[in-house]
């Protein structure tokens, strides 16, 4: 589950009751759904994008709205370090819209799939007044799955990649502008970390979440699940080039890329091998502790207002 | 995939393209895409329902509306004889709609799991305009897996329960008035035959497939993917007693019934104890014939427009 840009905390009233529901001998509270089938184990998440909620309708091609709502999916088994093992699209458009608009969303959700050598197994296609495009996604796990929840106090905290580009451009559209190029190409082709996801549970992190709700929210998922607190140094947080200052980094939803807790022993040579094998920074940007939540350090002279973010 | 209220065969171009973008090394054709996990096999199936599409708010209850969502994914295991081993359901609600809204549709969502012996695992919430809801559904096979594909000339095609229930309720809807009480209930209470289906499979029945676009369609769904013709004797097809007609019986989408193709010999002898057993009607409906398409027999003095429930 993520939390959509126009949404915020007032789902999470809902989303109590809805794991009440749900919680009936099944795992609930990391993105994927476990499932033990004889033999094998399955990890199984589904992401929903409805336009005039998580996009609009002019900012991205159509082959761009499939690619990112099948990426958002796969980010999901990317957070567990499970290999992708097929992708379902179920598609509502509406009778007015041409025929081809289907076709080209499914392609873009069929690149998104081969990008990370998988492929769309099978779906549903609806007529809706608006486009809607739900992936759900199944993958093999091997060995235990990497979950949120057993961060230890005196981990280090890495990030892949460079926060805030998709904010960056949510917010030139809303204005009316034309995004910066390479923002706009971190909103419309995210990419789900799924080699990098799978390397770093070979080397032993502790927790790992994908961010689907900002760096701040998810060290906050992180924190809440593993029972101490994520101390965030707002310094050293890698931000995109396209971003004015660090707030896009630490609330900016979306990103997909993934917040990992690393023993602190190894932590240095991971991130070095890391950036060499991926190219692709995996940048230090804080330490777990004992306690809960999260906190932010480097702050002084910065005005941050997490309430904005939250309903970004 | 099904064809739903206000839907019809315009779809199929598209659906043409989607098939071939999605087939690459995995099934489709059938409604339950099939993985191999190493060791386990698995179906798994997304339905997605759309209000002014599928249904409008006022028709049903949100926990009937939770209920015939999923009933509707599960149906497509039923198709395949698989056994449920979990259920995602992917939620749309706007923010004008009371919180409650969302947890009574996710109940009857978590009853129509349970009444198959399985639950909710997982799944996503988001705003929405229009209330929508996909059901994604994962069940395990053991042995083959029965499709649609392998009816052979000379069997027997056989329907589980009494058609035409839902046309007859939407119909009323449709016009402004309340629909026959058990017509409505059988448009808000469908159920998945999951057991029915497995028990089918182990008496060796040759194809199978849930009725989700309606009898004609569907046996035209069974003829086309064995290359056989499917003959169905309209004077004997089991009416819901709220029909005026057979005319709902043999177009009415969204029965989840099954029909199925047994070999002459054991036909009669499958019948009578699938009653015993299920107190549910099993009855023949027709043959599987050499040729292609549905022929229909017994309609004299009866007029069809079969164009006009296509768009049903």
């Amino acid at each position: 589950m993520h939390t959509a840009l126009g949404e915020g905390a007032e789902f999470d009233r809902i989303r109590g009751i809805w794991r009440r529901i749900g919680r009936v001998g099944a795992s609930l509270g990391d993105d994927c759904a476990v499932l033990d089938l004889g033999g094998s184990r399955v990890a199984i998440s589904t992401d929903l994008s409805v336009e005039g909620t998580h996009f609009e309708r002019g900012w991205l091609a159509l082959d761009e709205l499939g690619w990112r709502a099948t990426t958002a999916a796969l980010s999901d088994l990317a957070a567990m370090a499970a290999e992708p093992r097929g992708v379902l699209v179920s598609l509502g458009i509406s009778a007015e819209m041409p025929d081809d608009w289907a076709a080209e969303i499914m392609q873009g959700a069929a690149d998104a799939a081969a990008a990370v050598g998988t492929n769309i197994i099978g779906g549903d296609l609806v007529r809706s007044d608006r486009i809607l495009i739900d992936v759900a996604v199944i993958g093999a796990l091997s060995g235990a799955p990497v979950t949120r929840d057993a961060a230890q106090a005196g981990d280090q905290l890495f990030v892949t990649g460079l926060l805030g580009g998709p904010a960056v451009a949510v917010e030139a559209w809303r204005e009316r502008r034309e995004p910066e190029a390479t923002a706009r190409e971190r909103f419309v082709h995210p990419v789900a970390r799924i080699r990098e996801a799978q390397w770093l549970r070979d080397r032993g992190v502790t927790a790992m979440i994908d961010l689907s709700d900002g760096l701040y929210a998810d060290a906050g998922n992180i924190a809440a699940a593993s029972d101490v607190a994520c101390v965030l140094k707002v310094k050293s947080l890698p931000v995109h080039a396209a971003c004015a200052g660090v707030e896009a980094a630490l609330f900016s939803g979306e990103e997909y890329e993934l917040l990992v807790a690393i023993p602190p022993e190894h932590a240095e040579d991971i991130a070095s091998e890391f950036h060499a094998l991926f190219h692709l920074p995996l940048t230090r940007v804080g330490d777990v502790e004992v306690g809960h939540g999260v906190a932010l350090k480097h702050v002084a002279g910065l005005e941050l207002d997490i309430r904005t973010f939250q309903h970004f």
